[in-house]
């Protein structure tokens, strides 16, 4: 097996505009009618095994029994050192595969901190959920990639608590081989990596079809090619999060995510 | 003060297309570009004094707190008889302004009997409400108008609970004004009327911009020529839900849905 | 020649969403893309000689401008009673072809009284073209049927200068053949008769894509019964007007704006 | 078994706006989140028993092609008796099944004729499918519902070869239960009843998404109505199609094509 | 005060697409929904001191009076040194706080060089505005800035006339900190800058929702970083234009238009 | 004359999401719109002599009619080295100006290798008109340029066929100059050279509206410049396909098209 797969259609705490809860559907629906080959690792992705789950039977209106159900789902599956991945919905439901997958590294692909400790008086924002993933791992074995959108708070408290922050700006000026090498430093310690993908970490451009778009982000280009430096056999679990299909109706969006979950599991079926 | 009106831009329990959350910006957008005078009443709306008090600080993802927040401020504000307006947001936010303003009649327009007990097994969903509601008022008290879509235990409690209940085929075969003295019958004993309208009662060709919209509703017409026969001085709140802008690109779904609180609201003040 | 027909591709008046200078191109698609033969008069509407001029120059952001390069347009087409139709744009290019064709009867079917005398400040507003029209035919030559959007003033107006009115309300619940026998004693002492179709007249659930629609209008059929009333020689000039292709994506709109003018000419060919 | 039912994602021949295939995913869609209860019947679709064969493996760009396959799939399917649904596509695909299923009645619920002999030089268009399979069933065991588009060549051979036409201005003239009286005495002296719904039959108001709309057509209560009366025993064939999920971003399309299907089928199984 | 802003919801001279006067309400719209913090200037936006004015009481179809009514509301307003700030609408409302503010630069972003003296017998066109501005501040103190659409007639005045333009050619080839340095010079003399954005400057990638795009445009990050360049303490004006909402279902064009000002403003505030 | 021009709009064998058929409306409609004059040739397009000879009649559902149709086109014009352009329509419609022109280099800017022998049991399918094309005239006289999508098989018929393959990743990694170096060499054997450019070889950031977008592509800028290096006058033919506006609500995809058709025809008339 490549990898499991579970599609979480979830988006109840969603802040602004609501529709992320049809990602899987069009993730899967876009891998159906992209072609399968990664000219990048010369792999067909059509030889890839996936133990597709279908999706979680979330309950709308309540994030902890969502998320709860999702780490049991996760904790019960005999990954054995296979990838899980989970394909959102809203960011928030990356919690619980770091739960029940325990890994030593949370590397997040983001445009935002989400470092709050509440948001809207809500525990389980999508704006809070890297703060609750560093109370599970660490705040030391979280780095963030390509974030641009942050608040004071949250950045006193990134700073304070030695969570890696790798800004979008900094990967503008110095150019993704120096990111490269940050992120390479960072994972010469870690056993178990987990790799969380929140779509809008790349521009608008790119990735249109988000609930949280910020200007200045990542090429497609750029996110894959910093993809290719942290995947390897260490990959314990991947999410791709925060599509919005109803926000792009060209369907580009759902694409370029079908495509980058393609790439991460040729690049490790390839290793 | 003719009356009392808040948005609450809440849908997190929503299970299929999210967005009712925008309605209450829509509705208000569509208030002012819409005339203000009415030909059934010949009473122009820009003389209805209503008091706006903004929307609702919602909490995504917490019905309960969400709810409670709203039972609050309606129970805070110091209506003496004026009717209070709730703008939706999902039907589950009806709930809170029943709770607060006690009435003996629960008058709802809508296509499903949302009699279920749980939904996806959540308490607090659009496909509960009725149901949850029907618990404050008593069964006995609540009157469900253009109803078209249920399942057979919804059927079920209606007729062993003594809900009263005028379909939308019966409507369509025995006119309005045949339904109107049913309603009239149901009125007079009452002295708190409460009426809520799920958008979706209408024909999804007058109200296309809904959640669930379901074949052979009402035309927007005989829905204002009921309303008018239930509206009069006993009328202590009113709700309009579940209008979701996004699936409306015309945004005539927002329009019908102002014009319908403007004629409620003119018929009250022409009295 | 069975008719004359001009684009004025012009919004820079309307108010709120403006998009109707796109109205002639999306009629003319419409028009190659939809049967032609008419049920309603046995006449296949291939066989009208109809000669297009085109679209009028017009100058954006100058309606005076505007209307005099359309007013010299008609005036110098050599019709001799073949019927001028002009194809908007908004509601206020109706005013050149009066000026120019001097019908004494004005009969408008539209939502809204439009009998402001100015709008926004503005003189050539939609919101005013009635009135300026009445100006050039008298208002006791005026006659407004499927109205229901209107303002105090105007409806004195409407009342003390001997417009006739025929509210959408009275249309639905009179029907349309009593309608219909108001008009024609309207018609009885005309002579050159001028029919101005604002397509808001229509329901929104019959024609979503216009710039300011209003509940509870007319079905295309009930509008197309009503213009076999009045189509007859005497028709000198009709303009259809207010589509918005870019709020309707369906395209159904512009469809039946084109039907309605098929219908139009066949029955004026046909007689 | 209640019925057998097959998707044909096919839409080559579509003359003006494509997408048509994409109508057998949007009413699967739609079917899961409508209720099931059928009021008309008192019957709960859920207790349906109906094998889904999935979507047919269509040659794009090749009407034979398909065609045979799709009749093939049908032959081989073991019927008896049991209705065979076929969900479009285009109006085409009803060739198929017709000739497989070899039923005495063919009634047809169109806007369109369908009964140019050839289309933009095609054999196989949309335009044409009701002169295909008149050639298979004899055009005096055709019966055409709703009709208001068409030409002069369809006209003349309608009325030389005998075929039945009930157009929708009849029915907006003589009522529903007229019509229905010309459909009961065609059904007398049929056994093998089968019937096909272009969605275009509907008026664009209740059906927006179709490529070919046609104003003046029927509600969606005039046709389940209609379809009441033509249901029983004898039916071995039903198709749904010209659905265009593209054109009706609202999905109300969608769900009536759905809502459809299921009163037709709750009716056969109720009986 | 860090800054006076108003909304000018004025597109009556559009020539082709409408819809630059929804432009106010959705920057504002995306503003409440966008992370306020500056990476690039450390700097937290929520600490700006905005005097937000509202929208502009507009004269839809008549560009004199508008433009008139803006320049006197701007110059009424004590800046005292404080940026100005316009939020578009059409192109053409710049020339209204240039008249007021009487800078000594005038600095303009956008992809055409807009240099027409007249454009489709107008005026006021937004095709027109560099030339009408020209003439009030002298085209020696005109610098244009990433065009790439142009006519000879203009091409000719700029060359003749001593306007500076830095293409988004040169740009392309021979990068921001080339155009920076062209900036810098020109910036020496100046003592009062003002700054007008046509976010057409930017690539459609970027921008999709403006009325007339054109390809080969900037990237965000290269306008955030030439605008770096060239504002300091001598703003005194910026205005933010042609966003079309309408065109861009995504949002993303609103929230890249509301990025843009709050980078200019942080940085003002943080010098 | 500088070009013969013609729209083919046909997408009968397009196997996801068709509409490429409104490709040649969108881009003569686009054309209009957008700035004639080119900087980087200081050429004014508007000097062009482009004869457009319309749209062809295309046989929706017979590819092959389709293309012998556009193949006797071609060929009947007197061309004498004048560039013959075929604005698309799917892809495949490329095959029949190859056929009628006889060039002896074939340069294909796509996406996709479309090196399939059948797909989906289909021989004239836009996924195999690469592999039609080479059969015309040889595989060692194609060369492919921004590739980036493709199968195995596809693969190992292009290595061992021949095809000169530049991938997207070659030139992300190598940049422009590299690949304008391949392709200087292979145009040095060439007389008569054809460019084939399927628009989904640009980045959906740049081309939303194509049928089968794919991630990683080329800027518009980037494609120009390779464009600059191969137009010269040995150009015989050029063809623009996969154009779907109905996937661009914003409509740059065709702008951007129409500015790809002008900058290639400005380099050949101001050689």
């Amino acid at each position: 097996m490549d990898a499991y797969l579970i599609g979480v259609p979830f988006d109840s705490a969603v802040s602004w505009r609501p529709g992320t809860r049809l990602g899987p559907q069009a993730i899967r629906d876009a891998s159906f009618n992209i072609e399968t080959y990664s000219y990048r690792y010369s792999f067909d992705a059509e030889n890839l095994r996936i133990e597709d789950l279908g999706d979680l039977s979330v309950v709308h209106g309540d994030s902890e029994k969502t998320l709860q159900r999702l780490e049991e789902t996760v904790a019960e599956t005999p990954t054995q050192g296979t990838p899980f991945v989970t394909v959102g919905g809203e960011h928030t439901v990356a919690y619980a595969p770091v739960k029940a997958l325990k890994p030593d590294l949370f590397l997040v692909f983001d445009a935002h901190t989400d470092m709050r400790d509440q948001y809207l008086d809500y525990h389980w924002s999508h704006a809070t959920i890297s703060r609750r993933v560093s109370e599970l791992v660490g705040p030391q074995n979280v780095v963030q990639v390509g974030v641009r959108a942050s608040c004071k708070e949250e950045l006193e408290f990134i700073r304070e608590s030695g969570v890696t922050e790798i800004s979008a700006l900094q990967i503008h000026r110095d150019g993704v081989e120096s990111a490269a090498n940050v992120l390479k430093q960072r994972l010469q310690s870690a056993s178990k990596v987990y790799v969380s993908i929140d779509l809008d970490v790349l521009d608008p451009a790119f990735m249109p079809g988000v609930g949280n778009p910020e200007a200045e982000g990542l090429t497609t280009h750029q996110l894959l090619n910093l993809l290719d430096k942290v995947v390897d056999r260490r990959l314990v679990g991947l999410d791709v999060t925060e599509l919005n299909p109803l926000l792009d109706t060209s369907g580009v969006s759902a694409i370029t995510a079908a495509r980058i979950i393609l790439e991460v599991l040729s690049k490790k079926a390839a290793l």
